[in-house]
């Protein structure tokens, strides 16, 4: 792509880092920004930089947070003693978005996958553990996602807690609502007839 | 979306007021800005600032341009008495990109429009007639798209330059490189009929 202008060229080369963006869809956003009044992209870098500077990591979950302990941690209104073990940020935000947990989080930062180099050590496993030793825990649910890597994870952590007296659950797989039964891989279909439930559990949850 | 940070959440609304760019994808944005050094985001939003506060457009032919004058204008190795008339920058850029031509532009910063609301008055259609009039032009070529507006465009500009002896052509309509007749819309195949070509000048621009 050839450009007559190096201050279009260097926000173009700025956007197309981002995950996703190719130089066309980069040059599509700087035109838009181009278009609009000079305040839009003043406060668009602004509210970027501020961001990155400002955000802080919840010392309790690793969850992002404004300051020292996270929204969740903080509101005594949810369920202190559950935790909800999850990978990253994202997943946090998925499960918030359903409204139906009250408890707290730990955000892992990745699970555990030797052939990445990622071992135990370089996750937030230690700090759950001390987390869980200090304060009064009740149950754990492990919401990973259902890979080797994620398995390994919850058996690791799993080992490591054997002494302490919680529950440890694990998000329901199954077919999913609106899902078609023939259109299902065999394994998630199979673990739905193993993992069936009462159907008067099944009315009540609807 | 529930994010349990505000400055999260903000950072998040700006990347979703880019075109094409939803909840998920500026989160994924944010997300990966995160997972960066501190400098990443910092020069990120630095460059977007800065070219949105120094960029210019140039005053001869409504490029952007780092200067008052854009560097295909500035540049005396370009054939300075032809102009390609385009619709906006993209096109500059894309025209740019294939090499093959070596006049200069004119931005006309869009096409009539009437049912949009944008008349001749809105254009740069004047600058360019002032233009042409001041400077010795040989060739104006328009590179419109082929719509009702385009075409409407290229009238009304053709109408207003009668007096001037110069030529004006536009570019070529006709099958793509690669593209199958059977698949082609009537219209370009018929066109590409009427405007047939010596098979001597096909072979020499192959």
């Amino acid at each position: 792509m050839q450009f007559s202008s190096s201050l279009l060229e260097n926000a173009v080369n700025e956007f197309a880092k981002l995950p996703g963006i190719g130089k066309k869809t980069a040059l599509r956003m700087v035109l838009h920004l181009l278009k609009q009044d000079t305040d839009f992209a003043e406060q668009f870098s602004n509210v970027i930089a501020k961001m990155r500077k400002e955000i802080k990591f919840c010392q309790r979950c690793f969850n992002v947070a404004d300051a020292d302990i996270c929204s969740i941690c903080a509101n005594s209104m949810r369920k202190q003693e559950m935790i909800c073990v999850v990978e990253n940020i994202r997943d946090v935000i998925a499960i918030e978005s359903t409204q139906q947990y009250n408890g707290t989080y730990h955000v892992l930062g990745g699970v555990i996958s030797p052939l990445d180099g990622i071992g135990p050590g370089q996750l937030n496993i230690e700090s759950l553990v001390h987390r869980i030793e200090k304060e009064k825990t009740a149950e754990l649910i492990f919401a990973l996602n259902a890979t080797i890597q994620g398995d390994t994870t919850i058996y690791y952590i799993q080992k490591k807690l054997q002494s302490q007296q919680i529950r440890i659950t694990t998000i329901a797989r199954g077919i999913a609502f609106g899902g078609e039964l023939e259109y299902a891989d065999e394994m998630t279909l199979g673990r739905s007839l193993q993992n069936r439930l009462p159907v008067e559990n099944y009315v009540s949850n609807c």
